[in-house]
């Protein structure tokens, strides 16, 4: 069988901002443009330039990217022409190599929404689309409730498409805009869509998640004879969201009888990315990964019944659809049992620590790691305050130095202009070597804006360690989330540090408190102890 | 057309209890069946009776449910009879209505998991439903792995199902053990099984949600003529989770061609009360809801797109599938920087504010919500925030106080038993009515222990309002969130907090900066105002 091409159209920035709580910045918007790119995706679709700031500034600075760039609007409006329709200038004024616009095609939409006849809108379509390609611009017509407007008028809903297709639309995307329909239907509609005389490989699938159907409606949509699938990372979108990518990505490449029978834009290496990216889009959002998530989840190949877990160590295929390495995913058998603690002593050695397979602190470490997650502490990420938990079990962690004290002091008040203005002096007491020091900094930066607390406390703290200055002089933190979770029954403050150094290493550590304040300085001595593990000469 | 009835089967209580994290005690067990039966489920499985302590507690201490109680177990193991098999003994014990078996269907899991001969493997199976049913139990056959088994060795796993049917079995459950068929499959195969023999009214569909296909899969199976389904509250289970029944039985109820086809146990009354089971379950779990799961997600029926929400206005069935009253939930149009003038509109009248429609306010408005979003604000769940902001806009702003200055310190040092303990003291300095108020509280609560820096401030500033401290008297803080954002280039603190007072009113606030304590005490300052317009006498 001759291997055929399918396209995959991502609108993560567009449809995926719809998202109830998301609001990505411009830099955020290009970071996952970047990596939609690395990934193979063939349309990145940015957002609607004009119809919000960050989107139309995303456009001025949009990387340079191999998929093609695409600017979403909507047809001309009524009454106006394409050329004098000043919201279809400022798609077009962004200048992508493709345009999506979306249209009406259900009858009832027509009358009800936008209150013009059925003809009119069939005028709005052929000319938005004239003007569009008239520029040599791709087009694509995101035809809005296609599958609802052809259940209830399929003449009406037929000519809506054509129109767009013969003024030159690319692309076709039969959109299933309210997520309702179901995949048998999605099916039967595609096939009645390419008998009616539009070719499958210019027919895109758009759908929603609203009945947890996504998914299966675009793969029913390619067995009929559809090319493009349109979706999400993480499967972000309006009310339930869109078409997962992060589960349809290695359904298209690893499946049967998707693998053997298309192409597509993302290969084999890239997919082993594909769980980093996803837990990319989620610290980006600070969202806790969803665990259960297909392919990518933490606990997509977590393997908790007795009976699994045991025919996993005979053969992985046994409770396996697929290899979690080949989605960059990994295979999670309970600490609970023999196994788990294999996975223990693995995780030990890639800290650099040895631990003998009977030996008893590895009972003690799992217990601690138990205690500590039930205070609201997360191992997962921090890596460096799991290596720091278990070197104390172990008896290998040098105390470098003591914290006697600290105070850290916020002060808002007006300045001589009468302005507000607000300002953080923090003092901390270490003694390191028998020797007592005392420092003191504040949060003031460069620039003269107060980076608050945090920052005047982590600044004191490296100001005077001792013979130790020298060796964290070339650490700086890169990012600091903040999660409100269950410590017990009280709420508590998780704060997950990520620190890097001059010599290109980045480690995460973790702390945890009702108090804010010392949840962060405990993180941030994690990190300065994970360094001076790493640097100091023994 | 005769309506058929279509069986549901929960395992909640067992497949869901193999979830990552999730251990159900013995009363939130009975809790869950509780509810199971009030939604009109007809099986309940409980667990596995001798297989851990909370399971065989269940049993013992199970409810008296309409649905049919059942335990779970596995074949006889080989060599033994079925009378001297203890562990078939111990699910026996239980003395459920029913009893389901998991036994083997795969050629390579007989051989590679159990290692027995195939013909072994059959005659257990025999021996165990002729034991079940002699004793006068309902049989139900889980056929592991049956659709990897049937695409390997056809003939096997189909003598496998027939055995166990001709023994007495009432259900065949067809179980996608590892979660890795597609729904395409998934249909052929069981319209094989019923070619072969078994009638549909006597299959199962058990799925899992490895390549989010579950309720796809599920629904292609009862396509094909199966007439039980089996699945879980939330999706809960091994891996990525069982079939979701939250999601299938609105599916089933309310959507064609089910909902005119098949009557099922849940009636419409029923589901009305789905909302709220899915998240008592959450509760129970100690989880946050997922807000855009399907049908009773808290996102499920937000409207963000400005387009979408100013056609719901017109009509809700322009952009929803359901209407959310059927299964318990409701609509959410937020506001956000996609929002258009009729969504702000509605915003702004269900905040008691109406504004005409062509006044300019409306313009300014939207614009400053857009300048706010790009410095890292949020309006979509702070409701509160968003009123303050259009009032100030349309001068109904009163200005109740002024904070002059505010110092918040937060010190940790040695108590007199030598532990590390952290203190935080805030002053804040308020004009009330021409008067200077200075207040002072700390951060310790009554059990003695610190709630941190923005405890101590929100008491200070609650302290002494003058003539408004009795109004917010009745007022507490329920939920505070904390996220990293970009406020431009800089990364900034955005604050959530859901505060609540003796009337039961629940309002959201939010506040920005690179300083987290101003950050909150912003949220504070618009949680107190957004209270005292509505309760300060005029």
């Amino acid at each position: 069988m001759t291997r055929e091409r399918l396209y995959l159209f991502d609108t993560t920035l567009r449809d995926g901002q719809q998202t109830q709580g998301v609001q990505f910045s411009t830099p955020e918007k290009i970071q996952i443009a970047q990596a939609l790119d690395a990934l193979g995706i063939d349309h990145i679709e940015g957002g609607w330039p004009g119809a919000n700031p960050t989107d139309s500034a995303f456009f001025d600075e949009a990387p340079k990217t191999r998929a093609t760039m695409t600017a979403f609007g909507m047809t001309k409006r009524n009454g106006i022409s394409a050329e004098n329709d000043n919201v279809l200038a400022a798609v077009m004024n962004a200048n992508t190599p493709a345009v999506c616009l979306v249209g009406k095609t259900h009858d009832f939409h027509v009358e009800t929404a936008l209150g013009i006849t059925l003809a009119e809108n069939i005028e709005n379509i052929t000319r938005s689309f004239a003007h569009v390609t008239a520029q040599g611009r791709e087009a694509i017509f995101d035809a809005e409730h296609f599958f609802d407007g052809y259940k209830s008028n399929p003449a009406y809903a037929l000519e809506a498409i054509k129109a767009a297709y013969a003024a030159g639309a690319r692309w076709i995307a039969l959109c299933d805009t309210n997520g309702g329909t179901l995949p048998a239907d999605v099916g039967r509609i595609v096939e009645d869509v390419i008998a009616a005389g539009i070719p499958g490989d210019h027919l895109g699938i758009h759908t929603h998640n609203d009945t947890e159907n996504a998914v299966a409606c675009s793969l029913a949509a390619v067995d009929a004879g559809a090319r493009q699938i349109q979706g999400t990372l993480n499967g972000l979108g309006e009310r339930c969201g869109n078409a997962n990518l992060t589960a349809l990505i290695p359904i298209l490449l690893l499946k049967e009888p998707y693998a053997s029978r298309f192409d597509t834009g993302v290969d084999r290496d890239a997919l082993l990315s594909l769980t980093r990216v996803s837990r990319m889009l989620d610290e980006i959002l600070n969202r806790v990964p969803q665990k259960q998530a297909a392919f990518v989840g933490s606990s997509a190949f977590a393997h908790k019944a007795g009976l699994h877990a045991s025919a996993i160590l005979k053969d992985p295929t046994t409770y396996e659809h697929v290899d979690p390495a080949t989605v960059g995913n990994a295979r999670i058998i309970p600490m609970s049992n023999q196994a788990g603690q294999s996975n223990l002593r693995r995780r030990l050695a890639e800290a650099g620590l040895d631990v003998a397979a009977k030996d008893p602190a590895l009972v003690r470490i799992l217990e601690r790691i138990k205690d500590r997650e039930a205070q609201g502490y997360s191992y997962d990420t921090a890596q460096a305050s799991f290596e720091l938990l278990a070197r104390d079990e172990l008896m290998q962690m040098p105390d470098f130095f003591e914290v006697k004290r600290y105070r850290v002091t916020v002060e808002r008040r007006k300045n001589k202009r009468d302005q507000m203005v607000s300002l953080s002096e923090a003092v901390v007491v270490v003694k390191v070597d028998g020797e007592k020091k005392l420092s003191v900094s504040e949060s003031m930066d460069a620039t003269g804006c107060d980076r608050g607390p945090v920052n005047a406390l982590a600044k004191a703290l490296a100001k005077d360690l001792g013979i130790y200055t020298e060796i964290i002089n070339d650490m700086h933190l890169v990012d600091f989330k903040v999660r409100i979770t269950q410590g017990g029954t009280e709420a508590v403050t998780r704060v997950i540090i990520d620190s890097e150094d001059g010599q290109g290493r980045r480690w995460s550590t973790v702390g945890v408190s009702a108090n804010i304040i010392d949840a962060s300085f405990e993180a941030l001595l994690d990190a300065i102890r994970w360094k001076l593990i790493r640097d100091v000469k023994k």
